[in-house]
């Protein structure tokens, strides 16, 4: 999407030099900067300290990784140490875990010297299809706000979301986003109420990508969706999702259970945006997913600009005792609708939209 | 309650120096800092800087305002500067105003040279008053307290909380803290959840204070109380409020409607902690309370230490767009029961204990 008018990816390939170049999403939203990857361990760093983010972006980022690997050395042992470096990067990642094995499998039966091209075809080919996913979610997402639109023309719709499930968590468009996008290029008039997902705060990632494609939006506190949607200011609801079971509980960012919660009682239409590789089909009950305690620090240190240089600080003394889970599980009976690259549905028809799986 | 094994109140009149002591809570929970109030500037000044905070802290702090105003000026002339000086520091504060008024209507009709006096008194009267309501409020809550810990005997009860409704936002004991006091005193173990309550992270005040008492506690992002509940690891939430209609609907600090609907969710009790004064016997509808709209820098702006010391970042750039509602309403279907220092009632049931009240 957009940044100062001009059209980028999360990542890509540039041919002319042979190196992979990302934006540095550790700078945003104060600083928008560039870095070409030309080795593994840059590939690696760059996963491991977050300068990509979100499970597309992570896995599309390790398969170019594997790529400059095997560039360097394309023997059984460099294909071993590559894959088991990159997966070192996040190990409670599942899907990376997953996404590096398929690889492997598939460059290993090749001659040595025909494997890092693979790999790079093969890198390049999960970006295009992410890209084509999204963006098939983004027009099932845009029927949903064009059918809200109708009803109020002439007015403003107001969408809701939590986390970031935008252009910059995948290659391109998001999930989440991509129905916005695709609305405020269809001329729609929208605006976005940003939670502000404490304690990462990747709110701040949506604000900046809404308002750098012209879309917009008002951050604000966890706390507050609740009021705004009593008062009638929140037309609709779109959050992503990390996983969703085959009878449509949604796992996704802590505090989406609640914005759920507040939807229903106010009969605000609540969507989830998925891309179908999301939905894991061994689990029919959401309570069975393991919730991920990430560090304390997350919710002690809060980064901001302080004399106008990015600094930290921290909120909660050592000795002040924090939890953080990191993720909750919106049931499926709190879902409008599941919006997938296959169409919408309802919580509980997913084996309707993806046939191979019913069982 | 207990600051390092020392027992405190929020404010109190030191008869010695004849001068008022307050707690500065701009410091805390970093440093503890006891401020001496010697005229009515450096009482105004310490209402309006939130050195004291909470709706009845902020009531006493004005009344020994009057006292000391009247000390130095006891003329008509005096007081009319002396109200007019206390009612400017928080404009908003309708209960300052009142209490303001009150006070001047009292001391108005008497001999210039027994008005401070009189000030004092009622000042002193008022503190006690707040210090028994408060006591009270915690004895039925204890009561709650009690029931739950007989159904899970030798185990921890969990008590979810949010904001600060605790004894620094009163005279002593607090609202929907003082229950959790006495169930400590009384030997109970309790361990509190507190939602930090962004913006102004209040929670950090209700976290040093029960640390500080002794009791055990865990700083939670406001995103996180949904999934404790839905894995069962809250007994009971037990919030403060700002202003309950006389139907019940309990108007509180921005978030509190969220876990309200997460505790009815999961069959949680939601208990609200409210002195009787409060109640707003004019309102039946929740929906008619105006919600305040707070200042961007509460979100935008975070304070923590840097380098030992403390210091504020900006966390949102001055062009990201950011919305502040204070105060949400949790209808009364959601409350199980509301903690008056006249017992505990169903939240329609507030004519039963308020009789005086019921037309």
């Amino acid at each position: 999407m957009k940044v100062e008018g001009q059209s980028f990816r999360s990542i890509w390939y540039e041919k002319e030099s042979d190196k992979i170049q990302i934006i540095d999403q550790t700078c945003l939203p104060y600083d928008f900067k560039i870095v070409t990857l030309s080795n593994l361990s840059e590939a690696a760093q760059a996963i491991q300290s977050m300068q990509v983010r979100g499970a597309p972006l992570i896995g599309v980022t390790a398969a170019f990784g594997v790529y400059l690997g095997l560039s360097a050395d394309a023997s059984d042992f460099g294909l071993e140490k590559t894959v088991q470096t990159l997966i070192e990067t996040r190990p409670t990642a599942v899907n990376l875990h997953w996404a590096l094995q398929q690889l492997k499998q598939k460059v290993l039966p090749l001659e040595p010297e025909l494997r890092a091209k693979a790999a790079l075809n093969s890198a390049l080919a999960m970006a295009e299809e992410d890209v084509e996913i999204n963006y098939a979610i983004g027009q099932h997402a845009l029927k949903v706000i064009q059918k809200k639109a109708s009803k109020k023309p002439g007015k403003t719709i107001h969408i809701l979301t939590h986390c970031n499930a935008g252009w910059l968590a995948t290659v391109d468009w998001g999930t989440a986003l991509s129905g916005m996008y695709q609305a405020h290029e269809a001329g729609i008039d929208i605006h976005v109420y940003v939670d502000e997902t404490r304690p990462r705060n990747q709110g701040t990632l949506s604000a900046w990508e809404l308002s750098q494609h012209g879309i917009k939006n008002t951050v604000i506190t966890d706390n507050a969706g609740g009021i705004l949607m009593q008062k009638g200011e929140v037309d609709l609801v779109i959050v992503g999702t990390d996983r969703t079971t085959s009878n449509g509980d949604v796992c996704n960012k802590i505090g989406t259970y609640l914005k759920a919660l507040a939807a229903a009682d106010n009969n605000v239409p609540f969507y989830v945006a998925l891309p179908g590789p999301t939905i894991d089909w061994s689990l029919n009950d959401g309570a069975d997913i393991p919730i991920e305690q990430r560090s304390d620090d997350e919710i002690r240190i809060v980064q901001g600009l302080y004399n106008g240089k990015l600094s930290s600080v921290q909120i909660y003394p050592d000795h002040v005792a924090v939890g953080n889970p990191a993720f909750d599980v919106t049931p499926a009976r709190l879902v409008s609708g599941l919006i997938t690259e296959r169409g919408v549905c309802e919580p509980d028809k997913l084996n309707t939209l993806y046939p191979e799986h019913a069982s």
